[in-house]
């Protein structure tokens, strides 16, 4: 299900996990944002009744996990911060086409990829740290992404043929990783 | 704790209930937009660290009550849809303060205050429907909403003494009681 069009290299869990406060409080914006994505998609889209439940559903569990992940930060002494993000999730946006429904389309898709590389980034994390609290935690945020990327996948075959959908998230897998590849290697989840 | 500026006519909630299928869309759209305002204070102030757990919490409950609005919805056989909001919220926003910390302060305390007249027409709607199955949904939301109106206040009195918190909380429900007094009877929970 979860096909990402380049692998993550082993080496980066490592090298991120030697600034785990800035990975941490990253990995709060992240999921902060995938609450706010969710429900802006919920706000823009009022007459496509069929989002609206499971985005609020997914919105929810990211907010839980929002909560969760700035409870590791105070056990870690660290306080939530602004940071500077990653210029991953604005570079992704490019894809998007204006006209809809093929805008919408193109949402749904780009979250169902940023849960596909947040699942396999959050697997790599949980595997470096094995059986610790926190790659614990990691292994079931792990789940959960790849229960939102089928989740938006789902929806966005509310809107196009299966076979249109196929082929545009493979378009799009590409787009992501072109982006990983040029990225500035920064202490965060997609960078 | 709830100390609104007026008192709404309990002949409000027979009115409003003969046209339920708009009340039941437009309390959808309630929930919806506590949620949508919650998120946007988590996003807009992300270095008052204080604000973001009880934040995302509420947002997270909010959403969950979307759903079951829309539940209900589904139940009466009707559908989600875009709708005319009432003029309520944004004329309560008109006494918010550019100057921050009090831009922060009067929107939390607006939001306590819609939280308050929320919890005082869910009570009005619960006891004219009585013991049926919707009535009792509206009883259990009066709760959330006084809870959700404490929260706001709280975390107001995070930035402020609680005696100005107090005295600014008593201008806002004076304007918000002005707005209402003044508003066009639509089959709305604020109107």
């Amino acid at each position: 299900m979860l096909k990402l069009a380049s692998a993550t290299d082993p080496a980066w869990a490592d090298r991120v996990l030697r600034e785990l406060p800035e990975v941490l409080l990253d990995h709060a914006h992240c999921e902060k944002k995938a609450a706010g994505v969710a429900i802006r998609l919920i706000f823009q889209y009022p007459d496509h009744a069929f989002l609206m439940g499971p985005l609020a559903g997914l919105a929810r569990e990211e907010l839980a996990h929002f909560e969760e992940v700035l409870a590791w930060l105070e056990r870690k002494g660290l306080e939530f911060r602004r940071q500077r993000p990653s210029a991953y999730a604005g570079q992704l946006r490019k894809i998007v086409r204006d006209k809809e429904p093929l805008r919408l389309l193109d949402l749904l898709l780009c979250c169902a990829v940023i849960e596909a590389r947040s699942c396999e980034r959050l697997g790599l994390l949980a595997a470096a740290l094995g059986d610790e609290p926190l790659g614990r935690f990691y292994e079931g945020l792990r789940k959960a992404e790849a229960r939102h990327h089928g989740l938006y996948v789902d929806l966005a075959c509310q809107l196009a043929a299966r076979d249109e959908v196929a082929d545009r998230l493979q378009e799009i897998t590409h787009h992501e990783a072109a982006i990983l590849a040029d990225a500035r290697p920064l202490p965060r989840l997609h960078s």
